[in-house]
């Protein structure tokens, strides 16, 4: 790994979906206390992403923030609803080529589905791989997802950093604080802080060059009728089983007049995002992943 | 119990809160297999109650249909938003004076808090308590809350009916499919509908005539700043013990700065729906109740 990119600004982010409680209310903890997000060798940022989402409890006003960072929507002076202008105005504080640019950026975010503690990687760039494995080896709990070509790495809020990672919890219900979660989420927080401080000080501690992540595949929706509607839940078997392996033949729907539909791929493959509230609106009921461990 | 008071027409009722998807789900698969709610002797209909809050996937347009039930309200042609209109809408649909007045409201709701599967009763009216015990008798793992003097046998849309319950599973997040709170919800349902069933051929049969109920006493907000913000969350000790006793100097909130907040009343109590999502809006972090076993 080359050690000569020294981070010198972090921007935490929380609220990019208004509805997502444990990142909004970190953030306004970290800027009523901003001493706790203090290092010696970078500055620290906060941003609570979609303030008006936040008041009406909701993800998003007109769209979703988190997929409004495309390089060509950002420069699109036609755009005009509220999420477009937003994220022109958050490129413009903290993008590469705006008053702030942040080295790395911290997004936090919280899912209904099983997802326990999931650090979220983009790509394959090995500054983040690196971070990932040395917070899984501190947190053996953690899982790590690589959202790969999904769509995150060219349109979220955090692509706007050179570095990127995103923290995601859950299951927790949109518009519920759980402290449980709030503490865990402030933890990692502080041990990706500390880390790099050191990193900056070229004194990283030596952990393992191995990491497991689970790599995005595609998506699976519900079942549906031709007027859209679903037509069957996440089986009773595979609710809250993210990150477990789903083999061919074993259950993935239940229709709602109680017949089986099994998972008929010839691969075994292990799901994430099981029954995320958000994603019923865009077709997915889950995301299915490959596990892999590699080398950093 | 008096037995001359025969049930004709049984409204069942989803979707009261749009983002409750146990209950609009359940509506539509029985709206497509009318045959499994079909009785000999009365008839039961059901109401998809608020299909724009279930489109817009959120509680309620402009405010809760659930509160919009007030006899005054109900009357008053100066009401013009949309859920007091689709009240007096239902009103003249199921009302007591309406054009198909229905005897039992059944009403299907779910909550983020960890309720399990609860019988809500609205009063201590016989009938109710006694199908409450029956349920309880039936499933063990049935939980009754009486929401006694909280205003639901005021303003609730079951509290059209001469008589009414609602069933309430958790916890499970807004607009979020549970298969199996759908399926122990669809199962009460029949059961209650066997019950009413036998109730009208007055052969009922012999169950427990006590019934342990937990009765509402007060609600309990967040601790707020003068901003209104909230300042701490439910206790990690706390979240998720629905129904436990909760004692006085136990942990109540945990503050964003890490201080717990103890419970300081003089006698124990019995939280209930803690952490409901809709409810932080409704300034309630909890309701507190006391656990009361009745004969019948």
């Amino acid at each position: 790994m080359k050690l000569n990119s020294q981070i010198n600004r972090v921007l935490i982010v929380g609220g990019t979906h208004g509805n997502e409680f444990t990142g909004v209310y970190l953030i306004k903890f970290f800027q009523q206390y901003p001493e706790l997000i203090r290092r010696t060798n970078f500055e620290t940022v906060t941003l609570l992403a979609n303030p008006q989402a936040f008041s009406a409890v909701r993800r998003y006003i007109n769209k979703d923030l988190n997929r409004c960072f495309r390089r060509q929507s950002l420069e699109d002076s036609t755009l005009a609803n509220y999420e477009d202008l937003l994220a022109q105005k958050i490129d413009h504080m903290f993008g590469q080529n705006g008053e702030n640019p942040a080295d790395l950026i911290l997004d936090l975010h919280s899912t209904t589905a099983n997802m326990g503690v999931t650090i979220i990687v983009d790509n394959d760039e090995p500054f983040s791989l690196q971070l990932a494995a040395y917070l899984s080896y501190i947190n053996p709990f953690i899982k790590v997802y690589n959202s790969g070509n999904s769509g995150r790495s060219l349109n979220s809020l955090r692509s706007l950093a050179k570095f990127s990672i995103a923290i995601e919890v859950g299951s927790v219900p949109q518009g519920v604080l759980n402290a449980d979660f709030f503490l865990k989420t402030q933890t990692i927080i502080y041990t990706i802080l500390d880390y790099l401080e050191q990193y900056n000080y070229h004194n990283l501690p030596a952990f393992p060059n191995t990491l497991v992540f689970y790599k995005y595949l595609e998506t699976i929706d519900f079942p549906r009728n031709e007027h859209g509607e679903i037509q069957a839940m996440i089986h009773p078997q595979l609710q809250f089983k993210d990150y477990e392996p789903l083999n061919p033949g074993e259950p993935l729907f239940l229709t709602f007049a109680g017949q089986t539909i099994p998972y008929t791929a010839n691969l075994t493959t292990y799901p994430v995002f099981i029954n995320e509230a958000a994603y019923y609106e865009k077709g997915i009921a889950m995301y299915l992943t490959d596990k892999q461990q590699i080398t950093i």
